[in-house]
């Protein structure tokens, strides 16, 4: 049997995934979904903030885009602990595409972020609906991970501005942004600064040292995970009473958040003019992509530690429609969190409830508690936003990739240096042009080995590898790729050397284990390289030719014209045939 | 031995090949070279001529492009019957390059025209340096088939302006074309249009009736194909004549060739500014790969013909640097002709020798005879390209590649379409870009075969294909195709499912005898395929697995991590120990 992707018969709960753990939902299963709830909005409400500032909007649109998209997510995902809301990378490609079109705080600049939400909404649903998720599998793993690292230090490069208390224009290169800082140190704002770096450290204290101090206190270790997740929350009310307590935002001038209205977003469906839709719309599919690989990683991650099935397309449905969401409650761009996720997953979540939970819980924030982040340091949501994404600056795995593979290593630093120097979504683009080109490039220059046989088997191998026995008259040699155009002139070129350095060879047997299929282009090589061998008084035989490129073969009369008995199942069969066997 | 491109020791005859003929030169060399040299240029002056009318230049620029480059190629091609000079497929590319830049006939274009061929020359020369010379297998064959008939058709078009008489703007795409022509017919000159169907009748005639007539006469071979390659001269000569004595260019209005300067042109060298070199720069790519790619065809089709080696690089070399002298001595871009060297090869030239006789008899051409021309209707130059292209438009191909693969098939009508559609340029750049996207697509979703063993045999093959045998703990998959980012996903994917649907199973064992390498992201996808299968009761093996792949796998501890006992060298051998193979 032949496995192929086969379409299963649609099923309802398939595409509504709710109805699913609806109707299997046991009252055991609330416990660890009104916790997970409770501790994702706990982390979710200065990290919505934060990177709402980070994707040049005010903070209360990244609690918005918290709370529709979260639901419908909760809904329609396949994964059931996935946290959809605002998160890092799109934050920051949002600034990069809408940043240049309108100025920063304009309602112009909300209204392209709504656009870029509906577009990338429209865009996911489609390529869920066209079952196109595996285009993504385009983008590797080294590609993505220069990507992420890149864009990791840049987000950290354009907080610290706000660590410092500097006002920076928008720039979206690193040395740009290393320059004016450096440039502009002596404006340093010290209690903007202190109150940074202190929020750091407690943050570091929170993540590192904390969940070690609590378990050597004997702390049972599923109180510990949600404790040294809320450092965020305890910065924040810390430092907002500092703030407040010995007014720092007037005779100290530290930035504050200030006034943020207080209320849920309206339902509205965004306006906009068709012309700038289109303009938008490259960079809405580089951002669609992008957040669908980022939530498809994380989803599958936690998927198969709980021994869940995501599938690809129904995850790019829901995250569209969560889009769609966002695009029409005042939100932007949403994708599954990495951290958030994590910690939904671990402290319990069992079903789509605790995201419908976390967002019930944003919603009574944005409505009651507003106020009290008046005097919330925007250093403070700057420092959890560093500290969110230095943890995607991976260099272990650059090292690991290089030592593996030197192209792939390549693409990862053609990547990171691309989203460096020409920006993040020409950069990523690069990155995948130059993995592919290196592919490319790979097939074109095949492996080809000459064989022997292995004594007294029924086996042949590469001479240089293994202790083999061959015959003078016969070459057997096998090419280890399949043959197509870019290889096919290397292959015809690399085969009349050998027979050329090899002069009492008569008879040359291509293997064909490795050959997966064979194009026109090879063909037609194929068809010159018998004539050339013919000419040189060597005949060309064949052997171990796969079904499917035998049937095209056939069918094109390559096998009748070269003879029926010049092909062999096995190259063994061959060189008996060829009295090479004894 | 591994078969790989040793670089050769670097000798004098390779890099300058007139050392290496001239030094073996024979007196009976000279008459096929004298013979072959007089042939090609009674066939090069109308068809240069006409070349340079198609690429918008005044016609004695196709033969100053026919002398210098000629000269140049004959002492440094590495393939002896090459005829270099103006072609069809490269004076198309000029038009479309330079016309939208310049106002036909001014001085400005020719500028142009020169700087072209003077960037084409330094890319191919700086290619061929590099050894660039594999580059152009990118360009497949189908994709070449579907631009060459597409842009024959726009050329046998362009040309219909001639035959009717009629005068047309510079139309680039063929429905524009056709339109003009259509709803301006009532404007054709009756006897324009009796001349150019003349001549297209005429030299259909020396093409196909003339050669059996000769022959059924019992004249020799080796002068029927001169004679009938002669039709051009014939035409030129008698409608010339014509139009002349009747005077025909005065009251019925005839558009002729009129007054060209007599004399050789000045070798100069052309001065431009950088910015619209720069400009030129992509076309100029474009057209050097174009112009490389139909000379090494040509070349080596000859060369196998004449067991003669065509080195592409040094082919690369000699182009760039006819090129260089095109540029300098008032030419346009050059390239090796089809027509031209066929005929070269089959009348008897043995050398360069006759290329430089070729050009030396073009220099007396237009010293001497110039004022000859004055009464060439233009219309026969059009029948003449029309004759000359015609048969480049090839349907049996088209035909024949369908039937192989219908990638392949796409790819050609792709590009074909975009051609026409889209342009020239752009049209062949989309060519390219489809074919290397079918064969992406093609790997990303590969053969996956369950294997079953022929009885008795150690070899193990397709339950679909072959009657074999297979036991029902044990699933034994081989996958066709090299492991990388595209494809590792859905290789997943594909395991996991068979697993499932096979519920019995207990050990999976993947034959890599296809699998050429493993990247980085696919290794990720085995480690992590390794633990869902565990964690679903399978034992994974791995088998066959390649030299260079495994050096690799062990490199990065994968097999360690594996186990060493989960390793078999043959499929036989792990169905064996897996008590599957009696």
């Amino acid at each position: 049997m032949n496995i192929t992707n086969k379409i299963q018969p649609a099923s309802l709960k398939h595409y509504l995934p709710f109805l699913d753990w609806l109707s299997h939902y046991r009252q055991e299963d609330l416990f660890g979904d009104l916790l997970a709830g409770v501790i994702v909005a706990i982390m979710l409400v200065p990290q919505g903030m934060a990177y709402a500032l980070l994707a040049g909007l005010p903070p209360q649109i990244g609690l918005y885009a918290s709370i529709l998209p979260a639901i419908l997510y909760g809904l329609l995902g396949s994964s059931r602990t996935l946290a959809v809301g605002p998160v890092a990378l799109t934050s920051l490609l949002v600034a990069a595409t809408v940043g240049p079109l309108a100025p920063q705080n304009s309602s112009q600049y909300l209204m392209l972020a709504l656009a870029l939400a509906l577009l990338v909404g429209l865009i996911q649903l489609l390529m869920g609906m066209l079952r196109l998720g595996t285009l993504v599998n385009f983008i590797s793993h080294p590609v993505l991970s220069g990507f992420t690292s890149a864009a990791a230090l840049i987000i950290a490069f354009s907080q610290l501005k706000y660590i410092f208390g500097l006002s920076m224009p928008r720039l979206e290169h690193l040395n740009e942004i290393s320059v004016f800082i450096f440039q502009h140190l002596h404006g340093t704002n010290p209690y903007t600064l202190a109150i940074g770096l202190g929020s750091i450290a407690v943050l570091i204290f929170f993540k590192n040292g904390l969940p070690e101090l609590l378990a050597r206190r004997h702390m049972p270790q599923s109180w510990i995970l949600p404790i040294s997740r809320s450092g965020p929350l305890a910065v924040v009310i810390s430092a907002t009473l500092l703030v407040w307590v010995l007014g720092l935002h007037e005779w100290a001038a530290v930035q504050v958040v200030g006034k943020i209205p207080a209320g849920l977003p309206g339902l509205t469906l965004p306006s906009f003019d068709l012309a700038k839709l289109s303009g938008l719309l490259p960079s809405a599919v580089t951002l669609s992509l992008i957040a669908f690989l980022e939530s498809i990683s994380v989803a599958k991650s936690l998927g198969s530690k709980r021994r869940e099935k995501v599938d690809a397309n129904q995850e790019l449905v829901a995250l569209g429609i969560a889009n769609l969401g966002a695009a029409i409650s005042g939100g932007y761009p949403v994708a599954g969190g990495f951290a958030r996720s994590v910690v939904n997953s671990s402290v319990g979540a069992r079903s789509g409830l605790a995201s419908i939970i976390t967002a019930i819980l944003i919603a009574l924030t944005l409505v009651f508690l507003m106020p009290l982040f008046f005097f919330l340091p925007q250093a403070v949501l700057a420092a959890i936003i560093i500290i969110a994404v230095v943890k995607l600056i991976d260099l272990a795995t650059v090292r690991q990739v290089w030592r593996y593979s030197k192209a792939d290593g390549l693409s990862l630093l053609v990547t990171f240096a691309a989203v460096l120097v020409v920006g993040i979504e020409k950069g990523i683009l690069l990155g995948v042009a130059t993995a592919l080109a290196l592919y490319l490039w790979r097939t074109s220059r095949p492996h080809i080995a000459m064989l022997g046989r292995i004594a007294e088997s029924e086996h042949y191998r590469n001479v240089l590898r293994h202790p083999v026995e061959t015959c003078p008259q016969v070459l057997s040699v096998r090419v280890d790729e399949s043959l197509y155009f870019a290889n096919a002139q290397y292959l015809e070129s690399s085969l009349l050397a050998a027979v050329a350095e090899n002069k009492q060879v008569n008879k040359l047997v291509l293997v064909c284990s490795a050959v997966n299929f064979i194009d026109a282009s090879a063909l037609e090589t194929l068809e010159n390289l018998r004539r050339e061998l013919n000419d040189a008084q060597v005949a060309f035989y064949l052997a171990e030719i796969k079904g499917p490129v035998m049937d095209r073969l056939q069918k094109v009369g390559f096998i009748e014209e070269l003879g029926q008995e010049r092909i062999f199942l096995s190259t063994h069969q061959a060189m008996q045939a060829l009295e090479c066997g004894e």
